[in-house]
């Protein structure tokens, strides 16, 4: 046996013992806010972190080498995508997705349950699983608790999410307990069926913003828990339609009651504001196609707020994005050539764009990180919220 | 002075003092191909050389950093699309085409001719130069013999192209002589023209493929060059829709009759076969949009021929797309996943094959001079153009 694979084995090994054990390093005196980490096969993850979103087998516009550059510690994968287009059996036979899309880091899979909800259309959802018709061609697709974690069996993920009913933002409470009822039959069969060795499973809490709800469904994941561990625990079903401060004041509520050791994981969010506010609640991940989806139409994250690229006052301007960021399209380009690349349609432009507003996410939890185990998490709180208000782009 | 500014003086003075010269390393008995170098302010090309081309300050698709590891000698940017937009002078402003662009290695700039011939309408040649419509936006412009040495001025490109009137494949012999007399007066015009002290200016032939004009016209030009010589010599109005094989009957004679102590330049060429019979006529510089415009269409250039990324045959394929490359995309990634990339349109795909293209155009080049070198060039042709057709890509 090699040495390298020796070293694999170890790890493996002991992130299967350790069974992706969240280990808390920092948690300021009297907030939720923590920093950690946990083992997966493919590496450590510290938290809290930021996952680009690779949809399609890809972080949009960007390579695993420039991904490698930005540094994020696990990224996240689409199953329902991927299991249409190439779909997952191919990607098993050809290793995995992470020799598939080149990336040797952690990958998170979703369940699929939500792009069901969300893209496709002709949906009906039985006790048994959803049938709906693919996005792409048409063609008769179903999805169950089984078939989405036989995909992302077939992809390899270190991190695999239980499948859940995703409610719409607004349903009412009764109907909304019914669907989590459903998500909670669903986690039980979820958690009955094999994954791989490597594999940890996440529960998703949903709920909406009803706390009383979330509480029960947390109850009842719980209870399953206690028969046979998950390795992480998500709140699904917010940045769906509701406002803001009911997302806000749910979180503020809510995730302090998730069980301290293990990650904790704020599904599809979110903006840098939501990021932050997610990091003082005691989130450890996050996801959102948002810094990528920017990118592509030229509008950048930075540390004094948002810039829309494409505007005039860009045209000669000679400074980087983000004179505060060292990530490659900064230390290398004027907002005078983002600006002529925008307007010209080259690609460069989205993969410039994109790597920049990835750095700035992932910097920005990289950065709360630090300031947790600095013990000045507040303060940075503050300051990185004065700074988005008070300086022009 | 800093070490490095003192460097790049030294190189700047060495560059002028050798004037562009052109060295010619080898030379195969009784054959016009060679190998050979020049001195620039931004480095010395080594030839034959293939250029990408940067349409509008970038070379589509791909970064400075993954054009640095491609490692082209030099690369060429469009003064027709650049004086457009963003604007010559606002690249001057911004510290000149290779700071504006990343690229601080050798750049050629064309003359923007062939745009404005090929791409604007409204189009009115005058004397003194040619009024025409923007493709942009349809706003007027004008393009004259000085105003293309002002542009490329501004651009601050190392290699300036004389500007040309850029005839229709099949004029008659006629209007092409009267053409070829006009051009031979704006070349004037052009050498009269102040450039940078580090600018080289390249004379271009016309003529078509009629081998008599060419040597009345290259006659005309070295009269101008007795004068104040030119730094080069290009070859241009060739694969502009002729037939593939008057196209290389002329190239057969005509190449070896340009002068031998200066660079000589098939412009706007091309074919990975173009480029090799180029080679063996002793054509030392080569540019065309083919290997990226291919890329970005899912068709690949490899050592077996051409393979088309989107067959359904590739879908399974955990092969590398060529497996003799070297290149980023080769050395990481399967046909299956840039079989996926393409189907899924994902941007990453047209990178990825934009990156194999260009290595694989480049290498070629790269490998002739190699070849040259050593004296095994009428073998390294032969092998190159029998596993071109007799190996399945």
């Amino acid at each position: 046996m090699t040495f390298e694979a020796k070293i694999r084995r170890f790890v493996i090994t002991a992130s299967q013992s350790a069974g992706f054990r969240f280990k808390s390093e920092s948690s300021p005196d009297g907030l939720p806010a923590r920093a950690g980490r946990f083992a997966t096969a493919h590496g450590e993850v510290q938290t809290p972190a930021f996952m680009p979103v690779g949809t399609q087998g890809t972080v949009k516009a960007v390579s695993p080498a420039q991904l490698r550059e930005i540094g994020p510690e696990v990224i996240l994968g689409n199953t329902y995508h991927l299991g249409l287009r190439p779909g997952d059996a191919l990607v098993a036979r050809l290793g995995g997705l992470h020799r598939f899309m080149a990336w040797d880091g952690p990958i998170l899979t979703d369940s699929g349950g939500f792009q069901v909800f969300s893209l496709s259309s002709l949906r009906r959802i039985h006790e048994e699983g959803v049938t709906f018709a693919s996005h792409i061609d048409g063609s008769r697709q179903f999805l169950s608790p089984e078939r989405s974690m036989e995909i992302q069996r077939n992809l390899g993920s270190d991190i695999v999410m239980a499948l859940d009913e995703c409610p719409p933002g607004q349903l009412d409470r009764t109907k909304l307990e019914a669907s989590m009822a459903r998500t909670t039959r669903w986690l039980a069969r979820c958690r009955a069926t094999e994954l791989l060795s490597h594999q940890g499973l996440f529960a998703i809490n949903q709920g909406g913003t009803h706390l009383d709800l979330r509480r029960d469904h947390l109850d009842q994941i719980l209870e399953l828990d206690a028969k046979a561990p998950f390795q992480g625990f998500a709140v699904g079903g917010l940045s769906v339609g509701e406002p803001k401060e009911a997302m806000n004041a749910t979180l503020a509520e809510f995730v302090r009651e998730l069980p301290p050791d293990r990650p904790r994981y704020l599904m599809g969010v979110g903006t840098p504001e939501d990021l932050l506010f997610g990091m003082e609640q005691g989130v450890d991940l996050f996801d959102c196609v948002l810094p990528t989806r920017e990118a592509r139409h030229g509008r950048l994250l930075t540390s004094r707020g948002k810039l829309n690229i494409k505007n005039a006052r860009h045209r000669e301007e000679d400074r980087p994005a983000d004179p505060d960021c060292g990530c490659y399209a900064c230390r290398t380009f004027s907002r005078a050539y983002l600006h002529h690349l925008f307007r010209a349609g080259e690609l460069l432009g989205s993969t410039l764009n994109s790597i920049h507003n990835l750095s700035y996410t992932v910097g920005l939890t990289r950065a709360g990180r630090q300031a947790l185990l600095e013990g000045r998490f507040p303060d940075f709180a503050r300051r990185t919220r004065e700074l988005w208000n008070t300086e022009e782009p």
